[in-house]
């Protein structure tokens, strides 16, 4: 289960099986949204499969996902999502009303985010080779002129800017699958970034990386941002916003709050410059209310994330190693 | 099972639950390569999923297929594919030698088809819910300058001409999977169209319908075809390319090669007039070389395909209802 986790068993699959297999370029840019050129044009182009227990849950849905997770990945490169693709993996005896809800879903989701299901494909497997639904997605989407946002881009200096409350996603699939109670229904935050992002470009084109923290949380974001650009991260543990509902439920199962999934939020490396500026429009966004500048990029311990606890310590924010929550997505 | 089968079963969840879900533009494009604008280019845009079984087969492995059928999907638009994206689902516990060797087969198949895999994502579940690897491809690709290739374009006058033998994808996954033996191996067909379409065009821009007649074979491209254009179509039985080998398991397992998958042939709707030089440029690709005018596109029985059986009689060819040979790709 680890390799489809998102952690370091997910990079070391790309690495030795996927890398070499495809070819050169691909290896940058495997797990993320490519950007290729075609016809004159700048294209993001990306592609998730969905294979998320259970298909319905506080705050969503797979079809939710399947549109929010393409739409996101494509604006991680300052692109906006204009037409997705959408392929239907059903297992045979699943009922018609769920495939109709979840095909609702889906359509109500892109109406939503603005953009078209363009294309199709369905397959049926037997029962036992499924799991009722899985999904695909894959998008694509304009690049504007002057906007180069990937990960490469983080220099020391950079502000780190994390878009609202983390590990919501997580914590609502499991608290549903395992059937805990904290309390309080804990939505997922699964929504799509585009607009929160072309108002942070509205400010400046000029921001230098956008990673939406999914499998892995945001942990495996910044070491993965830090690996990619050979720079170091220095996170403020305080300034994190952790809903208490999620610290709490993180407390009893265990987790790290650091390394659980968000469907919804974006961490952003931004120029000192303009860092405030784009802060302040984040938080004029509806999706980026809680805005909160959580560190910054430095030239020290290149490839490392560090954070500095409440108590004026420091520990090594590591990627994680295998699969904390599977088929969260 | 037969939801997924490519007949009348696939056409009717398309039509009652994902064009009402996703918007009316869908309705037309669902199943098949979609042309959409952006960033003042005509791109070609298409998705498949694979969940062939066995993962490997004379001919080819689920790998090829994921590159051939995203390419031919474009191709039947006209349009050379440029970059592709691959989604895998791991069953937990599957070899990672057999995930290598579909990730080779897959890179191989995609530099011989000329097209650039650009991006990925993989994702794992339990044993029991999947069956070994299940792949997703999406394409895009550029549509050239005055190409318009669409079912709706058949006219009647259009000649029919299909690229060569029928029935070898399916029975070959066939035999392979049922241990059956016909005394000689049959292989499947599996191959990128992409080159032999650009031969085509070369002719002429002007080609009418272009389809690749995967499952439910060429009795449902063909009712496909004269459904979208409201035209009817007349085949002459005998001109139709059946192999010996493919007659006799077809006869053997009570099969219709008429309705039997291919992955590696295209049916061509040609106007008249440059139907012999198409013809000819075909039968000089090697992918081409035992092209065939099996039919003619005519303004009688509209929606119907109608065959001059070898004794002079008619019959009436129609569209498959469910699942013939479940997944075949």
């Amino acid at each position: 289960m680890g390799h489809g986790g998102g952690g370091a068993m997910s990079a070391e699959l790309v690495e030795n099986v996927f890398a070499p297999a495809f070819g050169g370029r691909t290896l940058a840019t495997l797990g993320d949204s490519a950007v290729v050129e075609l016809g004159g044009a700048r294209l993001a182009f990306s592609t998730d499969s969905f294979v998320v227990r259970p298909l319905f849950f506080p705050g969503g849905s797979i079809g939710d996902l399947a549109v929010n997770g393409t739409v996101n990945d494509l604006a991680m490169s300052g692109a906006r999502a204009a037409y997705l693709s959408c392929g239907f993996i059903l297992e045979e005896g699943v009922e018609m009303a769920v495939v109709d809800r979840v095909a609702r879903a889906l359509g109500a989701a892109a109406r939503r985010a603005g953009v078209e299901v363009a294309t199709g494909d369905t397959k049926v497997v037997e029962a036992g080779h499924g799991d009722g639904v899985y999904l695909n997605t894959a998008g694509i989407g304009l690049v504007p002129a002057g906007v180069d946002i990937r990960p490469q881009r983080a220099v020391p200096g950079d502000v780190v800017i994390v878009s609202g409350a983390i590990g919501l996603h997580g914590v609502a699939i499991m608290s549903v699958r395992e059937g805990l109670e904290f309390g309080v229904e804990i939505e997922s935050d699964c929504a799509a970034l585009g607009g929160l992002v072309d108002a942070m470009l509205a400010v400046t084109p000029d921001l230098h990386v956008l990673r939406d923290p999914t499998r892995g949380g945001l942990a495996a974001a910044l070491n993965e941002i830090a690996a990619g650009a050979g720079v170091g991260v220095v996170l403020s543990e305080r300034a994190v916003p952790v809903p208490p509902q999620v610290a709490n439920a993180c407390a009893v199962l265990g987790l790290d709050p650091m390394y659980v999934a968000n469907e919804g939020k974006l961490v952003a490396f931004v120029p000192r410059r303009e860092a405030d500026a784009v802060l302040a429009a984040m938080r004029s966004h509806p999706l980026g209310t809680e805005a909160a500048v959580i560190g910054e990029c430095v030239a020290d311990h290149p490839g490392m994330v560090v954070a500095r606890t409440a108590f004026g310590g420091t520990r090594v924010v590591d990627l994680p190693m295998g699969e904390q929550l599977p088929r969260i997505c």
